[in-house]
């Protein structure tokens, strides 16, 4: 599983649009905060490989590493269990 | 805008795996619960058109209108702010 502090620094680039908080920014970007990891590491995983196609989040998610996705993950997932 | 009160008749379709109250029942199944209604939305119809693909979504998108589409969102971003 992944780290959830390293997740949290990751997360300045998720920001903007999601919030450093999980919970979005612009109507056309989801609520992160408590999602189930196992989606939130599919859903990225699935950006890096063009399986999901999105203007902003196919460019967003060819940053990553395996690694940040599971940090990533960890950390909206700890956030705000709704 | 949808209607939250259709959209919750027509959610015990998505229940088993999105909960009533939309929390997951599933680890890879997202939570709904005061998702933004315009990602949502977006999210149903990428199943409807194939633009996103998921085993299980993609089949039940099919059976959606646009009503339909409207008032499950309506239904699920109206449930327990994050």
């Amino acid at each position: 599983a992944g780290d959830i502090k390293a997740g949290r620094a990751k997360a300045t680039a998720c920001a903007a649009c999601h919030g450093i908080d999980g919970m979005s920014k612009l109507p056309e970007a989801p609520n992160l905060a408590g999602q189930t990891e196992e989606y939130l590491v599919k859903a990225l995983n699935d950006f890096r490989t063009g399986e999901r196609k999105n203007e902003m989040m196919s460019m967003m998610a060819k940053t990553l590493s395996d690694a940040d996705v599971a940090n990533l993950a960890a950390y909206y997932h700890s956030l705000g269990k709704q």
